[in-house]
């Protein structure tokens, strides 16, 4: 059953990591047996997170761990068009220009918000699935 | 509409604080119902996260930006009866006993676990619904 868990959680490692089969399944093993008719006291090492999927992990939560960018993406998602024009941010953010485009380029490089300029703005829209990847992850720990 | 999104945002908020009406559901105002007919350009200042929330969530999801935090969680959910000693830890991680206990600290300050003292040894668990409301948070989004 862990074993079934952590190909689940590197499943949604491969969509992070742009591939689709980074971790294909395995055979299961003898050990694998054992823990489908008994409970091992510790959890087989299958179950520890890959440390390149927890380096990608990692990343996008940093990318999340300031108040900042938490308000930037809970408003751009709330826009009616799903996308949002940094002239309309700035305002409710109540942070300069500069300081809401260093915070929004985090985003982008994060790979949680796409940008697209149009004449003198730009236009950040969050990237369908990336915020419902990281939230499966939770989900399953 | 996004008035009840944000209304959701903001009970989850209150359970993230640990009272369950810090932000009590207000009527609707002839502004709100002009949201209900049309689609306006820009969402209603109360679609933007409030200070406060954004801080613990942003203080949250700091306790997840680092690989090495991430796979502990991973880790202790993954052990059969739900929590794990630290000296089941330092092994699978690869880190000392130091550096780990310092890690889980952090993810404790952070209401992500509790830590339990048996004798010579500390334990941890996820703190039931604490990962599920950050999931639900970002579905939100």
């Amino acid at each position: 059953m862990t074993v079934t868990r952590t190909h689940r959680l590197q499943s949604i490692g491969g969509r992070l990591a742009g591939v689709t089969d980074v971790l294909p399944h395995r055979p299961p093993t003898p050990a694998d047996r054992v823990g489908e008719c008994c409970t091992p006291l510790a959890p087989p090492a299958a179950a520890l997170l890959k440390p390149d999927l927890a380096e990608q992990l990692a990343r996008r939560f940093k990318a999340l761990a300031d108040p900042t960018r938490v308000r930037l993406l809970s408003l751009i998602g709330s826009h009616p068009a799903g996308e949002a024009c940094v002239c309309d941010l700035t305002a409710p953010i109540g942070l300069s220009q500069g300081t809401v485009s260093f915070h929004l380029k985090t985003l982008v490089d994060a790979g949680l918000l796409t940008r697209e300029q149009r004449g003198r703005w730009s236009f950040y829209r969050l990237i369908d699935g990336a915020l419902d990847d990281l939230a499966d992850i939770l989900r399953r720990f």
